[in-house]
This record gives structure tokens, sequence and C-alpha cells, in this order.
């Protein structure tokens, strides 16, 4: 229940950062459930996390070590089959112990260690269990556990998600290497979206700060599958400094355009691996939204559709019904929106305009726009120059039944 | 797929008001799918539409019309069958002559007719079907027939919905009765929800108006299953005046506070009966959210966690999934939250509080709290004294197989 090719790609190492991945048994037996990335000293990190009010202890206390480091962190340490979320007090302390004991064990300050959980909420996380495995995971510490670590990250995910690719700057060559797991919004029980993109150029914390949260906006903020948002979401964003450039700060110059393109481009293909593989998904939809007066409003436009269960059960239905399509434009409120102008494509084919299906238009066409399990449903609204794109899936059978059976 | 008792109940007749209910064959022969209500002369007519911009041609006509006449309206004419949405110029123009056939056979102004449609979109409304049923439907006229409108108006409803009430006040009886069909949002094919209530108290326009107004504030706008806002919807509140009291003006009147509660009562209770014939539902769930800081914030988490698909696919397994519903809390979007402040209760049983499971609670609590077909999920902010209340359902198998399969 994947949508498309889901092979992993080679995952180039980043020169600066380590990875292992180890058993903890948190949840099952034998499962390859704790990752450590290790951040060569001089490395900065940035991250973005959910806005969810009520996040989860990691959360808090990944956001707490970011600031108190200035972004000088030197260990990642990832754990799945419990999100240590829903929590209370217990969680924080669990939370703390975990970076504590790794930072012994490293011999780097507990505030230099960011925690990430993910997987069953409500419970306490096995402290001790993952406290047995930190001594092995530093012993195997490699630069290229890329791959094992996507998959260790995993909780639901039927696939492991990364992408990779080199860049030429200035007379240097860089490296942008992310992997990411669950699907953010639409997985249950509020498991989670973790996202971890590593590059070896040198870069000034405030800018990549900036270079994560634009690219963040631009793909894990751009996509949905029910509008559900996590309690653990967090993506971070590593420059190790190995590639040797003195650190970026200006951000006119040649790399940080590079740098920021490559780091958005694995960003958004993550952040599309992630809706692929999302809950009982059997179409990948881009709805694509031009002739806005601004982006936020071709957005508003975009997520009424990606949102709309109507539209969602005609996608899985793979029913070209423009009249929903219609309909959800015309909710998501717009100012002095002239439904006269608007008209609504189905890959290539017009199917609506003057808000009634067009003239040009025969069920066939639909029919076959339809069918491909990629689809792109683009909105012309004819009232400024703005556009904006955002990548859902359908809701079938099986995302109820995921869902509704995922306790039992 | 329908909760809790459906039996129609008695509805009184309004004196006043007279309705008659016809079969056109418009989509299946045989169904009986025109509907005519008249108003006696003098009676004041307002009304309250979809916010969505593809509005029907019905609607931008009743709208127009209620307008041109200041509510002197004298017809109300519905179809089922087939919505008028989405046919451009067309549509406008069949809806026009609607009217005028009608206003014609009738002996009134064209603007005295308030058109309403509901059905597929897309297709031509058969005029001449309409218009030659209208003789008999003038002919058939009766303060009797509620009962037999409210079935007339259904579309894919799996019962009538109709709720009357009587109240006394300075010395006059007054009589509110009350119609509507669909489930408004969650429709397939943006089919309708329509409303119409009428009372014999003799109201002025703009007192009509703010109570029709504030009573779907708090009735028809707090129902929702799946979000979906229609393009036709539309409820009407007639004053015929046969009561013969002296045309109400006065809000802070006795009269004033009774019809207005009357008034309410009858929508809230018409836009439960929607919700419990919701699509595939299996359980109807009141949302109530207490201790806001104002009535729109209570609204905005009551909302966030009655479309939130996690937190319904939850309803349906009756799963008590307290970490959906904090995740569903925590993104609503509510500044300076406190999280360790909030309540969760099932019906009576506290489940979660201080951003964790409560320690009091127990699985078997929850589960048996989770059993009846209907369930309170009350939310206590605890940061001031503002509460709001709506009403959702489930999301089934059922409700993605009918809105898929609403088209093949």
């Amino acid at each position: 229940m994947a949508v498309g090719e889901g092979a992993l790609p080679e995952l180039y190492p980043v020169p600066g950062l380590r990875l292992a991945t180890v058993s903890a048994g948190i949840k099952k037996p034998g499962r390859r459930d704790v990752v450590v990335m290790e951040l060569a000293a001089g490395a900065t990190c940035a991250g973005v996390f959910t806005r969810n009010a009520f996040c989860a202890a990691p959360v808090t206390l990944s956001r707490r070590h970011l600031a108190q480091t200035s972004g000088a962190v030197r260990y990642l340490l990832t754990n799945t089959g419990n999100a240590n979320a829903g929590t209370g007090e217990r969680g924080m302390a669990d939370a703390q112990r975990c970076c504590e004991l790794l930072g012994d064990a490293a011999g780097v300050p507990v505030e230099a260690v960011l925690p990430f959980s993910t997987g069953v909420i409500g419970e306490p996380l096995p402290v001790a269990k993952i406290e047995a495995v930190l001594p092995t995971a530093l012993a195997e510490l490699d630069a290229d556990g890329w791959a094992a670590a996507a998959s260790g990250i995993m909780t639901t995910d039927t696939r492991p998600k990364g992408h990779s690719l080199r860049f030429h700057c200035e007379g240097r060559d860089y490296v942008v290497t992310g992997i990411a797991k669950g699907a953010g919004m639409i997985r249950p029980n509020m498991a989670t979206m973790l996202g971890y993109i590593a590059t070896d150029a040198a870069v000034e914390r405030e800018v990549l700060q900036g270079i994560i949260s634009r690219a963040a906006e631009l793909s894990f903020n751009r996509i949905t599958v029910d509008g559900d948002t996590s309690t653990n979401d967090a993506c971070v964003l590593v420059a190790t400094g190995a590639a040797g450039n003195s650190p970026l700060s200006d951000t006119s110059s040649p790399l940080f355009a590079a740098l920021a393109e490559a780091v958005e481009s694995v960003c958004v293909n993550l952040a599309q691996g992630l809706v692929r593989d999302g809950e009982g998904a059997s179409k990948f939809v881009t709805v694509q939204v031009d002739g806005g007066r601004d982006e936020q409003e071709c957005l508003d436009v975009a997520f009424t559709i990606a949102h709309s269960p109507l539209v969602k059960t005609a996608l899985f239905a793979s029913d070209p019904n423009w009249g929903r399509l219609l309909a959800a434009i015309g909710r998501a409120g717009l100012e002095d929106l002239d439904v006269n102008l608007v008209g609504v494509y189905l890959n290539d084919v017009l199917i609506a305009e003057r808000g009634c299906r067009a003239a040009s238009y025969t069920e066939e066409q639909g029919v076959a726009a339809m069918k491909p399990e990629e689809i792109v449903i683009r909105i012309e609204l004819a009232r400024g120059a703005a556009s904006a794109s955002v990548w859902t899936t359908d809701f079938s059978y099986d995302y109820v039944r995921i869902n509704a059976e995922y306790r039992s």
C-alpha cells in the first residue's frame, strides 16, 4: 500500500558524521530500534519542531539543548518503539537521563545530545534498555551507516526513505544526505515524522536555521494525508564543516544558493516519500495552485482540497469529481473570488471553468486522467502571479482499517 | 446506518402556511420530488445561505429575491433530484424560469418565489417536468403537509427529519415547526442541507433575520461530519403572523426571548438529526469544550477534534484514544495553552490530565465509556468561562464506500 518505486537510493557519507543502528528491544525483540549519530567537533545543528502545544518530552528537551549549545551539538539519539509522549514529568526526566547517559559515555556535556523518540505514546520510556546498548552504538559508529539508520528510525513505515546529492561550488565539492521516517501528520497515535539532513559544508548557525526553516516550509509543511499534526515532529539539519570552506554567513553568496537548493531538494524528496508511503495510500497527488494574489492564498486553496474527505474518497475511486473540487475551492475563504475565472485541470485536461464543467471536457478524458497512481490537480485562480503546491494521498478503506485497528 | 431513534415526531401545522408534495419524476419516476410551500400574504421570511463562493444558482436567486421583496415572500419552491449547481448561466436562467412559472400560476410576482434545489450537480434542471406539476401542487396545498414535505425534500437521507413545539407567551399560543434534509457538509457531490422553519408569530424582518442567523450559528453551523461545505446549503425562517400579535420588533421583550429559544431548539434538534443520519455514522458524538477564554477558541478546539480523521476512526473503533484527543487539542492554535491544566473526559470519565493519561483512569473505564452509540467528549481548558459544543460522527468504512462509489 505505497505508491511508486520505493528502493532506497545510494546515500553518500557526509564527512564529519558517523551513525550506528543497534537493537535495544524496546518494543520488539531483535528490532534495530536505537540510532546514534555522532557529529564532529565544530559541527553546527539547527532544527524545526512540531507546533503542537502537546509536544513530547524529547521535543522540549531537543529545543532546549539546541538553544543552550547555540547549535554546537555532538550527538543525536533516536529511539523507536516508544514516543515518550503523553508521559508528563516522568517523560522529561527519562529523556534527560538518556542524554546524560550518552553524554557520559561519549565524554560530552548533556546539552550536546539531542533526543528523539517515536512509537507508542503514554508508556514510560524504557531507559535501562537504551542505556544497555549505548556502548555498542558508540563502538559501531560508521560514516556509511545512513541506510541502516533509515531503516532503524522506521515505525509503521513500509519502507525506508532517504535521498542524497552532491554539488560543486566555487572549487569545492559538497554533499547533502538525508533520511526521514513516518509520515508526520498521517501516522496513528501521534507517531512521528523525523528527518535528519546533513551536509559537510561549514555554515554559521543562523544561516543554517534559515535554510532548514525554509526547506521544511517548502517540503514537510506541504504534505498532508489527514491534517493531523504529530506531537513529536522534528527535523534537524547538520553542517559538519568537514568540507573545509570558511563558514557560510553570506546569504547572497553562490554557496548559500547552492546549499539551500540542495537541502530543499533533499527535503522535498523525503517529504514526497512520506506521502507515497502514507497509510492506505493508493494515489500520489500533487495539488498545484497558480494565479493567486500571494503564496498564502494558494496554500489555503491547496490544503482545503488536500484535506477534503470528499475529494480524497473521489481520488480513491479514481472519480474525476470536478464538483467536489469546485466546492473545496469555494470554501477556502478567499476574498472576492471570481469563480468565473477559476480553471480546474486534472493533469493536462481542463475539467471545469466558469463555475461549471468545461465545454471541451468529456468524462472519458477525466477517467483517463484519474487512472495513474500519480495525479496533478492544478487550479488556476487567474487573479495574481503567486503559486504553491502541496502533496497528498487519497482516503481508502485501508486508511480507516489501519487507524481503527491500530490499538487492537 | 443512522444513530438512535428516527421516527418523525408530530409536526404541528403553522397557521398561515400550507404545503404540497408532488411527483415530477426529476430523477426517479414516481418519487415525490417537488415541494411547494405557500406563505400567507403579510408573512415575513429570512434566511441563511452557504458561504461557499461556488454557490448554486437557486442560492443566488433566493438571496436576490429575499432582498428585492424585503422578506415579503409568498412561495418556497423546492426540487430534489437535481441541485442546479455547477450549471453556469443556464442554471441561473432555469432557476429564474421556475420562479416565473410558479409566480404566474399563483398570481404573485416572480420575486415572491424562492427556489431551492438539491440532488446531482452539473446536470441541467428539467424545468418542463417541474412546470408540469405546479398546478397539482397548488391544488393540493394543505396546512397538514409537513410530514410529506419532510420526506419530499430528502435525497440520500435514510429518514425524514422534523421537529415541532408550542409555547405560550403573554396570553397567546405560538407554534414553531421545522423540517430539514441532507446533512449539509457531509453529503456527497455537494448535495445540500436544506432547512425550513416556520412560526405563526408576527415578526419584523430584521428581528427574524437575527433569530435565524443566531439559531443557525448554534445548530447547523455546529455540526460536521467531514468539514465539506455544500454549495447549496440554505435555511429559511418564516413568520406568518397568523397568531395575531403585533409584529415583534423589541429584542428585549419576553416574546423575543421565547421565540428565539423555540427556534434555536427546533434548529438544534434538526441539526442533530442530520448528524445522526450522517453517511456511515455509527456514533453520535457531542464535543463540548468548557473553560475557554471566549466562545471562538472553544469552537476552534471542538472543530479540530470533530474534524480529525484520527479521532473519528478511533470513535468508529470505540477506542478511547486519549493521545489523539490531546494531539488535536494541541494543534487547535490556542495561544499560551497551558497543557498541564487541560482535562479530557469521555462521558463522566476523566481520561487525561496534565498532558498525560489520568492517574485514576483505567482502560476498562475508557472502553465502557466508548461503547454507547451516543458519546460526549468533554474538554476542560481551565482558562476562562466560555463554552461551546459541536456535534459530529465517526469515520467508518461505510463513509469511504458511500463517497467513493456514489457516482458508479
